[in-house]
């Protein structure tokens, strides 16, 4: 048998009694403090798909980043917070030593054939393999554990002392390193793999987090693994860096057209 | 003195305990069955206002509509999740008869001066007073709360039998009526005051909610008060509509150019 997944292996939970689970921290997708935003996203959803409560795929994410997680244990707790015919609503928390460190709300929606209306074109791109695979180089852990092909807007160099103020759009093919079949956690983590914007617009290495992220989900269970473990199109960009905050929009869009997933963040930034 | 605006009447909640706050539903903002979802908003976010333990601005809200509201009394609780130096992440549900009907996540932020990059320009639209109000019609009563003035992408004529589908844009002056202040809790009704994009895109009139919407602040609460009560452009758009689900992304600007706040929702649809 083949070793699972680092991804597989960061997001497993145990059961401890219904609406609480037990993980850890993993190493293999730290990020500079404590552990990248995207797994600890894609562990708040995997908490809710184990749930046998749940009835229906996930159509939104929201992640609200509370306080530092530290490398280690914690625990997940999954509230059904209300539930219909039609969705069901999770409130979800992480938390380390008694302290809330992350809350998401979930919403699972049974979806159902209907008229089906998909005005917005994918971005135009080459395709995934005539694009070179960016350099991890200095970056954080988790950085490694993503293939990222810039079509435009690639972060390197990093930082950059030159005082150009670039765009903060990139558009890059992306997949899991090793490659790995789509699931909704992985979508959940790849919503997160943009960098904070004003990395690529400033040039800067400062303080920065993402306080709040929220994801989309744009296909069915079916739909998503038929899409297997091929690299999605990310196109990302800002609206607004000032007095602390910023903004960030995300589009994944599969190689053959379909928005598969979309989202917005909001960031803390110094200075 | 003069009479309280509508929206304030309609926000108004009464404490009782710390952390818990009574409401009710205003007629003012009913909307085809229940509250127009702006005004619940509205009344999640002036919990966390009120709430003497707040400390900055509100930067991120989330709401999810987990049930029906009836017309009549709510409770709403505030629960400070964590705050750090630089933000806060409060919970926040709204119940009626024991039953949670919403919830909703709030981060406010300390915003201190910091570089202040806009680089995405406001869309052209010509003055709002050159455009003509839309006539409300046969539309629910909260729609008579604002003064709609569409340069693009106008619901009228609705519903529609021509079976045309037409684009999921809407370009529209907003402002409340009669015109008020701005604020946050006014702010976050109007992010919701789109209809629902199918309804522009199809142009019938089918069984339809919004099940999570996600709204960021991007000025400070002076900021905000020096626009006063003029009205935002607003800028909306849709990219699915697919089983059930589909999203918009809205965008509010300020007469001069700033955007002031943007956002997403997801909506279930039937058929």
């Amino acid at each position: 048998m083949s070793e699972a997944h680092p991804f597989d292996r960061a997001i497993a939970l145990t059961p401890d009694r219904e609406g609480l689970w037990r993980g850890a921290t993993s190493a293999a997708y730290a990020n500079m403090a404590g552990p990248f935003g995207g797994i600890v996203a894609a562990q708040l959803l995997n908490a809710v798909m184990l749930d046998q409560r749940r009835l229906a795929d996930p159509i939104a994410l929201t992640v609200n980043f509370c306080g530092a997680i530290s490398d280690g244990a914690f625990e997940i707790s999954t509230r059904l917070v209300r539930g219909g015919k039609n969705t069901q609503h999770w409130s979800v928390e992480l938390a380390q030593n008694g302290a809330t460190a992350a809350t998401a709300s979930v919403v699972c929606g049974v979806r159902r054939p209907t008229w089906t209306h998909l005005p917005t074109p994918a971005p135009k791109a080459p395709h995934a393999k005539d694009v070179p695979v960016a350099q991890a180089g200095p970056r954080p852990g988790w950085t490694n554990r993503y293939d990222m092909r810039f079509v435009e807007g690639d972060l390197a160099p990093f930082p950059r002392a030159d005082g150009v103020i670039r765009s903060a759009r990139s558009l890059v093919w992306l997949q899991d390193n090793p490659a790995r079949p789509l699931d909704f956690p992985a979508l959940a983590a790849l919503s997160d793999t943009f960098f904070v914007r004003i990395m690529h617009v400033r040039g800067t290495f400062q303080p920065m987090a993402t306080v709040s992220m929220t994801t989309y989900f744009h296909v069915g269970g079916d739909e998503l693994a038929r899409i297997g473990a091929a690299p999605l199109l990310g196109d990302v960009d800002g609206d607004v860096f000032h007095d602390c905050f910023a903004d960030q929009t995300c589009a994944l869009w599969s190689a053959d057209g379909r928005l598969v997933a979309n989202g917005v963040q909001a960031t803390w930034f110094k200075e």
